[in-house]
């Protein structure tokens, strides 16, 4: 069997051949020899796949409030604690505890003898439909404004079947989701308004596929919560067509999905002190709660093992960073955010000097680069790094970005908020569903992404923003 | 349900959006929205896909010589002739005809109750062990050159053990291939050449898993042919490990592989005649033909279909191009390059003038780039094109390139041979396997490696190379 060190050692070789064009440029030639080491490290090690494995396979789903994500809180913290880091340690933070209660049930009836199981999932927040579930007429919109032109007599008693379907002419998938999401999050409260009595959303996913794609849904205070559920994209299309033939069907939902009382949670964090800026901190981050559905692979259980991959690569190629590096598995991403704006309340409170923040919540697939959330200094400053980052396909040095849990630190002095940037093609085939799995996961990508991530926060530690 | 042409308005609003920051670069705008269109129309057709799918769940694996690589043939000849093109044909070609026989048997034998069965798979050409099968020592080499070391003397009457992992370090992966491939393909001459009575390589991929990894090897004159397999990753550290407790034991492998008479073949070709110069002729091609173990999906199902859809893209677009484009499935590239070869003699031939052969044999992965194996000024034309194609993720435009089956046409006028470039990171999970399967291809990232690849071909017929 060839060891870890045999491997390394080709490992080597390569460096030699591939850090060069980079030096030739004279771009911080030192850099370019530590940010290849710390890719061939990440390329050749196992380790935070297998923890990936761990965490997927064996602890799962992960939904805010449940056993799971107590599981996956304390799992987290140990194995930072293995890892000789100078502090690791938890932060409370109460989070919402949804729960989905029985598989759902959802069924086109067209007469007596025509009916048709659709797969339906649960709206994360969403109410039940009560055990005998809810029987209505369905009426179809493509957004919320053509909902709106409709109004009270056409909308009352009915389900409202949001519909409309993600542009798959974008390029990037990310767009095509912001061009629909509003359908899931604020449907069922423009719905209620006018007397729906249900809600059904096309499931945001650039696929047509048989899995409903959960997610969270809000309600609005003095609005009736009515239930609301995605639709898989081919039982959307059924039932598009079955209502062209049958306007007056009727739609059958039953979700026994409720919300209990908050629970007491945690991020867990950990960090290697700066060794000469210690005060100025660089947080890399995901998200460790997941989905109840599949197994929050890539979403986020990859940007989590990244986040504590980029300080496992920094300890073992004894880099000591300038400035203090800090991982944070932010709690409740899904359906609230409190561990987000949890750990900007504690920064602020303490006085904490942020200098930048970088999230991993767009899936473990090969890097494109980074989005920038900054001053015209510091985007400028990321720019200027670009023939070191470049080599490795990082070319998307893009304006904008950020993400859900380090946006609340957004405005604490000059920090700059920053996305990472995989490709996007596959993450709407998988995201908040039962696909969602540690199958979906290439190793190569997924370590790729931590070296990448790693790499500007070396750079970043070495440098300042 | 919604129609393609409710999903084409989606896409057409969409284009304005992201055309803009190219037309506001100045370069050359109305050939920024021709791209843009064509973007838009791969994205949202399912044609192509539902294409490949039939190709490879209803014809499936196609290895050259077969009754399904004929199958493939006739069913892509009536695929284009459908499609109202200038010109439809097949070019005869004669094939080699390797057959694999039964399922291989492959065994560690190191007592006579320790038995461990491997999975192993004879490589392209290889002959086989004979009905009763082979069963010798194994001496482990990680070169050709420690094998030469050894000598005659350590390695006669003995199996050839080819155990030099893919080097993983490399960013990509199809480096990590070219360092480690002389093995299978020069291996099994160089042992028998010491008098070695059979070979088996490690599986040539960045996994490890429990698929072997087929692929052709080469037999020399004067050299006797001994029975060749390769053996799964997880297959050739096990053997690793038992040799270095037992470097006695057996290895038992049975393989009835043979080849048989040369059989007629074709390439298929078809093309849309140039409005302007139609003697100038870009050809765009991938590989009919795949190994007999999965479905030949992303080795070279993709590139097939990518090729085709360059033509029905422009034809459904209403794009008459000023040069001549030719798609060509190529046939036997996998085992011979025989169709390849044949075209380039044709070519010359008939005094044919190749300006342009791009290639996709890379896999249907989300696009990165083209390798460019050119003169300066072809190369720097293609770089001037960059501010098109770099917001489709088009950055890495390297010198370099080409493919197998266009490598012929090399030297013939000023022909430049392009290489498309698709991510490389899952390429090697799949090659020359079992699970290169319809389900690993994902239909936007197949989508838009045929439209980088029919942007690429518009601009060089609009303006040459």
């Amino acid at each position: 069997m060839l060891s870890t060190k045999k491997l390394r050692n080709w490992a080597v070789a390569a460096a030699t051949v591939v850090a060069m064009p980079v030096m030739a440029q004279q771009h911080h030639a030192a850099d370019s020899v530590t940010i290849r080491k710390m890719y061939d490290n990440a390329l050749t090690s196992y380790e935070s796949y297998e923890n990936l494995r761990y965490l997927t396979k064996k602890i799962g789903a992960r939904l805010s409030g449940s056993p799971q994500a107590a599981a996956a809180v304390e799992w987290s913290r140990q194995l930072m604690d293995q890892m000789g880091l100078d502090r690791v340690y938890l932060q409370e933070v109460m989070v919402p505890h949804w729960v989905r209660g029985d598989k759902e049930i959802g069924r086109i009836e067209s007469g007596k003898k025509q009916t048709a199981e659709v797969k339906i999932a649960a709206l994360g927040s969403s109410v039940g439909t009560g055990e005998k579930g809810l029987r209505a007429e369905v009426i179809e919109v493509l957004s919320l404004e053509e909902l709106e032109k409709l109004g009270q007599e056409k909308v009352k008693g009915k389900i409202v079947f949001f519909n409309r379907p993600f542009n798959n002419a974008h390029v990037h998938t990310m767009h095509a989701y912001r061009d629909a999401v509003d359908q899931r999050g604020a449907g069922p409260v423009a719905a209620a308004k006018l007397g729906a009595v249900g809600v059904l959303v096309r499931s945001m996913t650039n696929d047509l596929q048989d899995v409903p794609h959960t997610g969270n849904t809000r309600y609005a205070d003095g609005v009736a919560k009515i239930p609301a559920a995605a639709i898989s994209t081919n039982g959307a299309e059924q039932l598009s067509k079955s209502l062209k033939s049958n306007p007056n069907l009727k739609f059958f939902m039953r979700m026994t999905c409720q919300t209990l009382p908050d629970v007491l949670s945690y991020n867990v964090i950990g960090e290697i002190k700066g060794s000469e800026k210690p005060e100025e901190i660089i947080v890399v981050g995901g998200h460790l709660d997941s989905w109840d559905l599949g197994e929050g692979a890539h979403d986020d259980g990859t940007g989590c093992m990244q986040s504590i991959e980029v300080l496992r690569l920094m300890r073992e190629l004894g880099i000591k960073p300038k400035r203090t590096v800090r991982a944070v598995l932010f709690m409740n991403e899904e359906n609230g955010v409190r561990g987000g704006r949890k750990y900007a309340e504690e920064a602020k409170a303490k006085g904490e000097k942020h200098i930048a923040a970088i999230e991993s919540d767009a899936g473990g697939f090969t890097p494109r680069g980074f989005g920038i959330d900054g001053n015209d200094g510091q985007y400028a400053k990321v720019l200027a790094w670009k023939p070191l980052l470049a080599p490795y396909g990082l070319h998307d040095l893009t304006r904008g970005g950020g993400g859900a849990d380090i946006g609340p630190l957004k405005g604490q002095g000059t920090v700059a908020l920053i996305g990472f940037s995989p490709d996007s093609q596959r993450y709407f085939d998988y995201h908040h569903t039962e696909i969602d799995t540690f199958e979906q996961v290439n190793r190569r990508e997924m370590q790729l992404g931590a070296a990448s991530m790693a790499s500007l926060v070396y750079l970043i530690s070495e440098y300042g923003l």
